[in-house]
């Protein structure tokens, strides 16, 4: 039975563990002073999340001066604005360079703080708590911080490694469905471009996990961890494989951008990104059908969008083109060649992509 | 007789090689393209830099997609409100990750440059061209790169190294002389902390140099150069021995923040600095007259300073307590044992400060 796990990055400089435990809140003190952190803390968040965590996570750390800075929460205060208003705070509290951040929250609170931590005094080191599933198997993970500019998401950021990861699955009760389903696109996209065994442990588990099975979270996030420490460790700084993680993601930042991040969470995006990519891969010659019906139906068991909104397609084409991953204007996409494998595609025609985004828009 | 010489930093994963060359900057083009940086430039300069050799550099890349954004000259322009517009620069000229920054001019550009690249799509590369004597021979090396903020110098930064940093010589021409000597005193600064030889070599060839002749100025600059990089080398992150390149600077910001960085250059604060903690060094016992006294004969004969400007002292004493090094109000100095020697010393005595300061200010 899973009860724990610790799964770890290594990574060439600064390595770290991901510890995957119901109840860890409550023994993160021990955790940060066995790791040598034994300065100041600051523990960043937003509003909602410090509100549920921030006084037990506080205690946790009994001998050690906490502080809380808390943002607004949502992707729209992933800005500029925000890291200066927490370098501020860190400021005001005299943070030195022996002080730590605790980044405790979902993704928005994971890459702003990691940013804080990257540059305040040219950076000191911090810890993840995320505390949504989204967080815990993907943006927590691989050292990518960062923030927005109104021109467009993560504009702004530098890769940069935690201390440590700790991954407290019993914090999910407190999530609603939508924002559990949206967590578990990132898993099954996991499944999808390395692993096609945890694909398939994923259809034949996703009552269970549903159900928030402690079991099966500890062993669901877990595999999905290792999947993206995998893939970090191959390639820290993005420059090779690691683009595979972006699979989905191309059409789906482009949807969240024409959609103005309003009617979709990011998941939600990526999941129909994922379809409409597969779908290209297929009439490329490159995957078969049975490829987009088992995504398909583990999003529909999971109660995902699995078509696109009716958009203007060509405000969608433009945001496709630049997106930061398309350089120079070409369309480069990853594409799935089977579940569990997928490849990098360079000029994929722009209107075959209209196409079939085209198709899977819902009527 | 040294006509060029080239300086490897030698760093776990990204070394670099500086070039020290009168006529340089002529031939940048070469010099990238070989380092594989064949993407879109981008000049960050400020307006007066760019004026004197944005052209000259520009037409040096000819086979290079080259634009140039230029802040207005001055520290009171490193601010995060400029690396803002820099972001919105380079948007505008759609750059993407397979571009680099070309960062010409004094500290200011190069700390601000700098920082843009480290963060600007999660980094992308970037090349220092320092155009004053002080960021050839300190802040262009060394990979210490960020902004101001209101509350303080360089609170928000990142260690990011150059591919490869060019020295021109031949622009300290352009600079008065006072610029000049502002230059020497992290030269001179070398020296005390790290090689008495090359600190005999200054004093017998402070005339040479003042008069700009190329063959001492290319020796001066690669010494100096071949220290601070033999220091990085040995700490890149300043958790260690690289803390001794703040000899002077604890008194030196303490000053520059007392007159609102009006009165003095950086150069010139740190002039007094060194020879203030040098004095202290005295009190404590760690060292002879004669270690003061040669500090003070050769800033005396480059024009320096050598006492400070009558001061609040309960702000100045605030502030040298607030300042960034000084870990939970302690007051860390590095001192000189002898020319060529430094070492480090916690607790020195806030009064002691204070008294050495107070016998150091002219009347």
């Amino acid at each position: 039975m899973t009860q724990q796990l610790n799964i770890e990055v290594r990574l060439k400089d600064n390595g770290y563990i991901i510890h995957i435990e119901p109840g860890i809140l409550n023994r993160l003190g021990t955790i940060v002073s066995a790791l040598g952190l034994r300065g100041s803390a600051t523990i960043i968040t937003d509003e909602q999340v410090g509100a549920l965590y921030g006084r037990r996570i506080g205690s946790s750390l009994a001998n050690t001066n906490v502080e809380m800075l808390a943002m607004p929460a949502g992707e729209q205060h992933k800005t500029l604005e925000t890291v200066r208003q927490m370098y501020d705070g860190l400021l005001r509290l005299n943070r030195g360079r022996d002080s730590f951040i605790m980044a405790v929250g979902g993704g928005v609170v994971g890459d702003l703080a990691g940013f804080v931590a990257a540059t305040y005094l040219r950076g000191i080191p911090f810890v993840q708590i995320p505390t949504t599933l989204l967080a815990q198997v993907d943006s927590s993970i691989g050292g990518k911080v960062g923030v927005d500019l109104p021109q467009g998401k993560n504009l702004v950021g530098a890769f940069y490694q935690p201390k440590v990861v700790c991954i407290d699955p019993t914090v999910l009760a407190t999530l609603d469905k939508r924002h559990l389903s949206n967590g578990l696109v990132e898993v099954i996209k996991h499944g999808v471009i390395w692993h096609e065994q945890f694909f398939r442990y994923l259809e034949e588990n996703v009552e269970l996990l549903l159900s928030l099975d402690h079991e099966t979270l500890v062993e669901t996030i877990g595999r999905s961890c290792r999947i993206k420490g995998d893939v970090v460790e191959q390639d820290e700084k993005e420059s090779g494989i690691r683009v595979i993680l972006n699979f989905g993601h191309t059409i789906g930042h482009a949807l969240e951008t024409c959609t103005e991040y309003h009617e979709w969470l990011h998941g939600e995006a990526v999941a129909v990104g994922m379809l409409a990519e597969t779908r290209i891969a297929q009439k490329l010659g490159l995957t078969t059908d049975d490829t987009f019906r088992r995504q398909e139906q583990l999003f529909q068991k999971v109660g995902l969008p699995t078509r696109l909104p009716p958009m203007d397609m060509e405000r969608f084409q433009k945001t496709v083109l630049h997106d930061k991953k398309n350089l120079q204007m070409k369309i480069r996409l990853v594409l799935p060649v089977r579940i569990g494998q997928v490849q990098v595609v360079d000029d994929v025609p722009l209107s075959l992509v209209s196409e079939t985004v085209r198709e899977l828009t819902s009527q």
